[in-house]
């Protein structure tokens, strides 16, 4: 196999070792690199370089350039309410929503049993502390409705169960723009559970 | 969509200029890499620096650290015989056959009128003028049989017209180890015309 030159196998290797590359996506890019223009593979090398600046936010774990974050840093944010998030991305994705207001807590990988991704690995500790510290009248938790979502959405309400505070969830059902018919069941008897009443 | 801070935002984007890689992709890479240890970024830009310093053979124009790359400078390998391929990964994919002895000539993108690739982007001239050289007495094509590759195969087979040199072509057929049954007609009839006597 070994009939690119060195410094192109290691490249390979650099990209095969990202989430879900293989070895023919790896070749792919590492060639796309080499036939463009060599700008392109020096400004992945600086932003590579340029991350290692970030860090993780003391107060909720996001990742940021500035301790504390933007977030916790803005003060037209309310921050009786925490969000609780399993990663950056999730948070991104809520923010991107544009309708909350509140604060954010990353837990940073949720529970995963057969990952070896227990409560300890995850932030809930520094979650159930900040509560401890007062001023938070809700914890909204939106985990993805998964077996792993799920088992972490209890894991938080569990650790926040004796600070009084009210743990809320996020209403799962049917998206918005879904068709019904190609709705699977399970989401169906969640959007029943989660109905509301008109207006 | 800024919620991510702005060093993480230049990664996305740089691996979002990757071939075949969306917004969704590029951030799932660069948070992957910020979670996993710092040793991975750095291993990756390492990696792009060091490829700065992979040129292309004069000969044959594979990519190569020294020049002439190992295939032509290797005595073992019959100089007689050129096997002409459209990329780098496609001459990566005839040497893991391992049963071909020749020298190689890259042409490095075939033929696509659509994206701007003429004849005079592709390294036919070169490929032409090693041939006048002498010495060589069978050019193969191994394009892909797609209608670039089919246009790159039939431009090479020009160039090389007036050189009297026999231009061959690889035997396109079923694939080993494939289904009869679910073979598209075209292959199949590819198949029949390759058709061989059994000894």
């Amino acid at each position: 196999m070994a009939t690119y030159p060195q410094a192109v196998e290691r490249l390979i290797a650099a990209f095969g070792r990202l989430p879900g590359v293989g070895r023919k996506t790896a070749e792919r890019y590492a060639l796309h690199l080499l036939r463009g223009p060599s700008r392109q593979a020096r400004e992945l090398a600086a932003a590579l370089g340029a991350v290692s600046l970030v860090t993780t936010c003391s107060t909720c774990r996001n990742l940021t350039e500035s301790d504390p974050c933007p977030i916790c840093a803005d003060p037209h944010r309310d921050p009786s309410t925490i969000c609780v998030v399993e990663t950056p991305a999730d948070l991104s994705a809520m923010e991107s929503a544009g309708t909350y207001r509140g604060r954010y807590h990353v837990l940073a990988g949720g529970l995963d049993p057969l990952e070896g991704v227990g409560p300890e690995e995850t932030k809930v500790a520094e979650l159930a502390a900040r509560v401890a510290g007062g001023g938070v009248r809700e914890v909204i938790v939106a985990t993805s409705p998964t077996v792993e979502g799920e088992a972490t959405a209890d894991m938080v309400a569990r650790a926040l169960s004796r600070h009084g505070v009210p743990v809320t969830r996020l209403g799962y059902g049917v998206p918005v723009g879904a068709d019904l018919k190609y709705m699977d069941e399970l989401t169906l008897s969640r959007s029943l559970e989660s109905r509301r009443k008109m207006e």
